[in-house]
């Protein structure tokens, strides 16, 4: 017969098995941020290739596409490693769904790459598909957060993906920007799309501020406040005030190229640290649960004893509401004496219950993203928008209506459900 | 190398998977539902043993608790099944949590009977002994609606929980008037204790009708419109209008216990309907989702075999936008050849996604129960209220503020988390 003491442990064991397959699937974002950082890097040079400098920065390319190779076969290495047949959780299903759409798309990257080499695709395509791409890596590490079962957990990976987009969201701005410099001047479009891409990285890193520790935090205070920064805010006015008739000069180009990689390059240490930081946590919550599981289970096993030395009289058992709610004594030896299984269940309730609430609060600023990706997708395929002007409506009428950004999503999702035929 | 296919397979076969641990959770579910009736049924005839009718009674109540025993071996037996090494979900924490504590409530119940023999427990401390256990039981129940990862499912659930809950407190109110009835007029506290339990029971029913299927629904309102009901209705009547100046006869007791058995009779047979429906509808979904996993399998080989033949070049890979958002065809022979493995992705991203959303709507009224239910037991632990005392005032504060209970439970929540010392 199953005792209450087997479920009580198998509790335990089923939080500390979920703890290990996450850090697998946490394992596997750290070599995808790696991934989308070198193609972040061969789409800028493949820009460079296609924009007529092949000559000079070929080498450079090649280079870059092999590291990048050589990154995804790390991935690859990483994906093999889950055991897709051990997968009893109804979760998994949204992320391997998003596994296998970054997997499909890393399979036509060797195409992509040949038509850059034969120039038979132009800057802006080539550009479009590289970031697709992108995309879908960084939909496997937003799914990794969103199903992610461990608050502090949630957290790091919320931290990473919010980080992640945003530093995607600056390498786009880089290429608009050096577009513009070398055209000499920003047409309606492109400052269109450098305010789209500027306002997606302030809501990024804001997001990122909220879930990050304090070390991540403070290195990317130091960088905001860098002299480097406030060079790249000025070029910023800069490019807002040109015109077809007001141009500048194209060797703005060069210094808005050199200014925002090295940004991007502080920005890559910074999510180094973070990913270092969430595989030491992961390890480090893992052993956590480890270590609990073996406290608990001979903290039960002498529990169960003294139970039944009580004899089957007792009525402990009934006194649920009477019990304190301190926490297990833990390694404290002589403590269990006068707690019974009873208050060790009551104890485990209370606290899965705060984990669960924990959660929920870490996933907040994942489900805010969330309910803005679908109302924009909603509005795009409704009324035929482009995602910046999707975005656009929506934080005109946040503005207007002096709301958050997230509220007026779900208000628009409300509504075109409500419109739906039942 | 596992490839985008093996991923978007592994998605089709975790969601099936959980659906089969789910038909395992519900058949326990329906074990459990049998149990609680025939506690309930035990603790009924304990209480006229105690009440001094132990001479005409014993004999039904050894014939109750002998049904009881066998149906806790059935679920017993059932628990036996869970195979608790294979735990991987975290989500089964908290369920085996709640087993457990039903598990060590279950243990207690021979030391009960014994002293309710010996009639060495008073016939009230008995009720609350025996509520708690049905207590423990149904939250077993509440916690397998909550975890469960079908809409549908999920539904049904919600509806037997609703149910059975509002069954128990029909149960309690039973109890409650027969004491009133017997003793003439009901004092302060026994009525108190009626609107409590009359509240709590609209509260279940109106939750059970949101869930609840047609079939049922319409078998709990003919109840409703019975005769039997409307008797129960008067009778209620009177007893708010007795006091210890205003008696009436003690022979109500016994007309308030047969009509109110009579309409727990008809309720036992809706709660049947309602499990044998959950039984069904997890067959019926776990077939489907294997025979949509059998053709999901057939048709991406043929796909990804398409795919291949089109050559790496073809970047149909980067079309997300542009595919339409039509379903699988499914059965439809030739109707593949015009969709990409990447249409079929696409599909499988807008499914889950619906049903994640359906999930949530499904869950909607355990999770305002969730509330309710910690905003009590906050107030109990704060303020040494009981629990019909936390209630009235969550319920005073609702009618107030023209508020739902759970929009007040969220507030007393959310003041009380702003107080804890950070």
């Amino acid at each position: 017969m199953t005792s209450a003491l087997d479920f009580m442990l198998a509790a335990r064991r089923s939080e500390m098995q979920a703890l290990q397959a996450l850090s697998v699937t946490c394992a596997l974002v750290v070599q995808v941020s790696r991934l989308v950082h070198a193609l972040q890097r061969e789409r800028g040079y493949s820009n460079f290739c296609l924009g007529g400098q092949a000559a000079t920065h070929v080498k450079m390319l090649d280079e870059l596409s092999q590291q990048a190779r050589e990154q995804e076969q790390v991935v690859r290495g990483a994906l093999g490693q889950i055991d897709l047949e051990d997968s009893t959780s109804a979760d998994k299903a949204q992320l391997y769904t998003r596994i296998a759409y970054a997997l499909h798309a890393l399979d036509g990257l060797p195409g992509l790459r040949q038509r850059v080499r034969e120039e038979t695709v132009t800057a802006s395509e080539a550009t479009r598909q590289f970031s697709r791409l992108v995309a879908a890596l960084l939909a496997v590490v937003f799914e990794a957060a969103d199903t992610a079962v461990d608050p502090r957990v949630t957290r790091a990976l919320a931290a990473l993906f919010n980080f992640m987009q945003g530093k995607e969201l600056a390498g786009q701005e880089r290429a608009t920007g050096v577009a513009g410099f070398m055209a000499g001047f920003f047409d309606a479009t492109l400052q269109d799309r450098l305010r789209f891409l500027q306002d997606g990285q302030q809501r990024c890193f804001e997001s990122f501020t909220e879930s990050a520790d304090d070390v991540a935090r403070t290195a990317w205070e130091q960088l905001c406040g860098a002299e480097l920064v406030e060079q790249i805010e000025r070029l910023r006015q800069v490019a807002v005030r040109t015109t077809s008739a007001q141009r500048v000069q194209g060797e703005l180009g060069d210094l808005w190229f050199d200014l925002t990689s090295a940004r991007m390059d502080t920005m890559k240490q910074i999510e180094d640290q973070l990913a270092d930081g969430l595989q030491q946590l992961c390890a480090q919550q893992t052993r956590k649960a480890k270590a609990d599981l073996d406290n608990q289970r001979r903290l039960l096993r002498q529990l169960d004893q003294l139970d039944r030395d009580a004899g089957q009289g007792a009525p402990r058992l009934y006194n649920v509401q009477a019990t304190d709610l301190q926490a297990l004594p833990g390694e404290a030896p002589g403590g269990e004496v006068n707690r019974s299984l009873l208050d060790a269940l009551h104890d485990q309730t209370q606290r899965l219950q705060q984990l669960q609430d924990e959660l929920e609060q870490a996933r907040e600023t994942l489900n805010e993203r969330k309910l803005v990706e679908r109302a924009k997708g909603l509005l795009m395929s409704q009324h035929g928008l482009n995602e910046e002007e999707a975005y656009r409506t929506l934080q005109n009428a946040a503005m207007e209506r002096g709301q958050r950004l997230a509220e007026v999503a779900r208000t628009v999702l409300e509504h075109s459900s409500q419109r739906k035929p039942s």
